[in-house]
């Protein structure tokens, strides 16, 4: 007698059902094809590495929520992102490489939160970045939002908005307003824009120690709106002469002008002031992306420029600019709110049913044929009733169903069962194929 | 300063350049759409499981292998298969299923083993498993050998044996030898055969206990061989008449029947008395693959029949019928050999180099046509000489590249170089994608 134990996933961890599944497969697809469109190389880096690698830079709260652990004498932690393991692959294989080093990776990363609801502690991100050898181009910069725009529009969306900043416009400006030193504290606090209002950004900055009359130019900087080519002029008009933030607005100009070359309309991509996005990682060029019906569920694709990627493993200047998409929160979301947007409920195209025991060899027969000409076909073979049988095709939401018989054996036919109109036919194998192709 | 760590790898953990993932990624996307051709649903189970239910069949060796923590209160462990994880999730979902439930399963397990070459801690199985509720016909033993069948060859393989036996046969001859209590040692020394030979065999057999008599029938037995009927015919001459025994032989010709009606060639099958697989889980139909040209690399497919998945979770009686790839491996062994046979060595079809700065929208429209054609597209948008441009169209095999200078721009034109065969052309943008998608 076996000791038996409760099966029980771990909280925090996403388990789909099979029709779940075969959404979310089509999203990561959808997102890997389009992340190849744009020409960027697959990477699969080990989702252990020693802790030494991959905390090199120590950081508080991520610290917290590694999963770590020994195994012999090896200290070791699963991966909390992909950004990590890229500046230590592009580090450690730099010679073999040549710039710019434009990756994908989508892969699973570990962070133990706490757990809650559309929070996992085992999830999805589909990265990409460009990785430049001591420089990188700003055209770069246009292109992530073209390729935010193009993935989106291929997920099924049409209606979204890529938020656009640069970290130079701000930090120009503290470092003329003499807050250079405390421009961590201030754009924290500016972040918190949306969340809590002008009047308590406004007291949180003074309670800070900035000046009334430095709050004011921050906050009518901030309140900077428009369309893109009027927040450009305003920006070139506001009078701060500092070359950081003239550099900034540059680049930014620079970047709007290459978004409009690469085909993005105009509806698609927002420069927004407010976005700082991360606090000292990013260094020019930062992205969010809200989906205008989903606008509650906050960014679902963002990221950035840095200047330096690797810095802690090698003295090669490594700047790049990259976007991460987290899959897993985001298809929890969009499936709970039932908008994901996919062609393929199932797996099958056709489901084939034999009548009878003796029927199974031309069941078997024609499944051969379908899977010659690309249709995924599944046999039902077990006994039972047709009832049950037609259950398996329903449950899985599967488009066609051939049934064959004594009848359908001796004329050489076998009946096709449309699932969804729930049209029945007798029809060669051959036509067969014709339906089921001309509906994929 | 920042302190710098050595970018390190893991020993045991394969990480391929951008090149090999390319051909990793497309064995992969192979095996998924042969699963899928033959009806089999998606999972994707979580990496980590609490220890309880991964361990819940305690196992000597395993268990000295598993990546095993605690975080929190919890006491945690990577899985170091795909069957655990299924067994646990058809019980725990046992309700919301219906059967057969065909899944296929592709993802990383893990196994701290003494690092070697070859040999990974983290690898790829690919799995499929068709499971019962209660029963489940033998017809689905046969699927099995035509998936492998298709597979392979959708891998490019020409030439390659599965190997099939029904361990019904051998417990059956046991028990009529009276052996069945030491039948797990039998077949283990079996299973040596083909690395020691027969006399080692017989020596350690008779080590163990084993009448001489005893011992000629069991080696009798193991040299039964010739085609499938052949064998077929001999088993069932063979003068056993324990009910197990004929049981596994009828299911055995049943198999062979089967799979002939799958379409699959004689010369891929091959029954093996020999093969045992496994010693405790497999309770009918096993299998092996070998490739003909890489025999020396071992069963690159093995699986078989068990009679109760997840006996440790549920008293649902669950009989299955499953294989696995070790995809890591094989694909480490195959690219050693230089035998990867795929289509695609890049990711872009094409990378559009701007002669100057003054070209790069031109380049960027351009990179916009093609890929509303579906034609993966790169732009180079560095700074530099034309060779260094050139230098990366090469490093990543991309097969054509648009050049855009001046006099393109002037005449609306594009310059195409196949680099395969080094032949340039001014063309129209259109006659590109028409050149470009009739060369995919």
């Amino acid at each position: 007698m076996v000791n038996r134990v409760e099966p029980k996933t771990l909280p925090g961890f996403m388990e789909l059902s099979p029709t779940d599944q075969i959404k979310f497969n089509q999203m990561l697809e959808i997102i890997q094809k389009s992340y190849e469109k744009f020409g960027f190389l697959p990477l699969d880096t080990p989702v252990i590495e020693s802790s030494e690698v991959l905390l090199a830079k120590a950081g508080g709260e991520t610290e917290k929520q590694i999963y770590r652990f020994n195994k012999g004498d090896s200290d070791l932690s699963l991966r909390f992102d992909l950004t990590v393991p890229l500046a230590k692959y592009v580090a450690e294989y730099y010679n073999e490489l040549v710039f710019p080093f434009k990756r994908y990776q989508i892969g699973k990363v570990y962070r133990g939160e706490r757990s809650q609801k559309g929070r996992y502690r085992e999830f999805y991100q589909c990265d990409i970045d460009i990785v430049g050898d001591g420089e990188l181009s700003i055209i770069n910069d246009a292109q992530i939002p073209s390729i935010i725009y193009n993935t989106f529009k291929e997920l099924g969306f049409d209606s979204f908005v890529i938020c656009i900043n640069n970290r130079k416009i701000f930090n120009g400006l503290f470092r003329s307003l003499g807050l250079s030193n405390n421009s961590i504290d201030v754009m924290r606090i500016i972040d918190k824009l949306e969340k809590i209002g002008k009047e308590a950004v406004r007291s949180e900055l003074s309670n800070i120690g900035i000046s009334s009359a430095t709050i004011d130019t921050i906050m009518n900087f901030i309140s900077i709106s428009g369309a893109n080519d009027e927040i450009i002029s305003k920006l070139k008009a506001f009078s701060i002469n500092d070359e950081l933030f003239l550099d900034g607005v540059q680049e930014l100009s620079d970047v709007v002008k290459y978004i409009r070359s690469l085909g993005v309309p105009e509806e698609f991509f927002n420069i927004d002031l407010r976005i700082a996005r991360g606090l000292d990682y990013y260094t020019g060029t930062v992205y969010e992306t809200f989906l205008s019906d989903f606008r509650n569920i906050g960014s679902v694709c963002s990221g950035g420029r840095y200047d330096n990627l690797a810095e802690y493993y090698t003295d090669k200047k490594l700047p790049g600019v990259g976007i991460s998409i987290g899959l897993t929160r985001l298809f929890y979301q969009l499936n709970t709110a039932n908008a994901i947007k996919v062609n393929k409920n199932s797996i099958s195209d056709v489901l084939i049913i034999p009548m009878d025991s003796l029927d199974i060899e031309a069941c078997l027969g024609a499944s051969n044929i379908l899977r010659k000409f690309g249709i995924n076909t599944d046999v039902y073979l077990e006994s039972g009733k047709i009832k049950k049988k037609m259950k398996y095709a329903d449950k899985w939401d599967i488009p066609f169903v051939v049934v064959i018989g004594e009848n359908e054996r001796i004329e050489n036919m076998v009946s096709l069962k449309n699932m969804k109109t729930g049209e029945q036919q007798k029809l060669s194998i051959d036509e067969v194929v014709k339906t089921v192709l001309s509906n994929k």
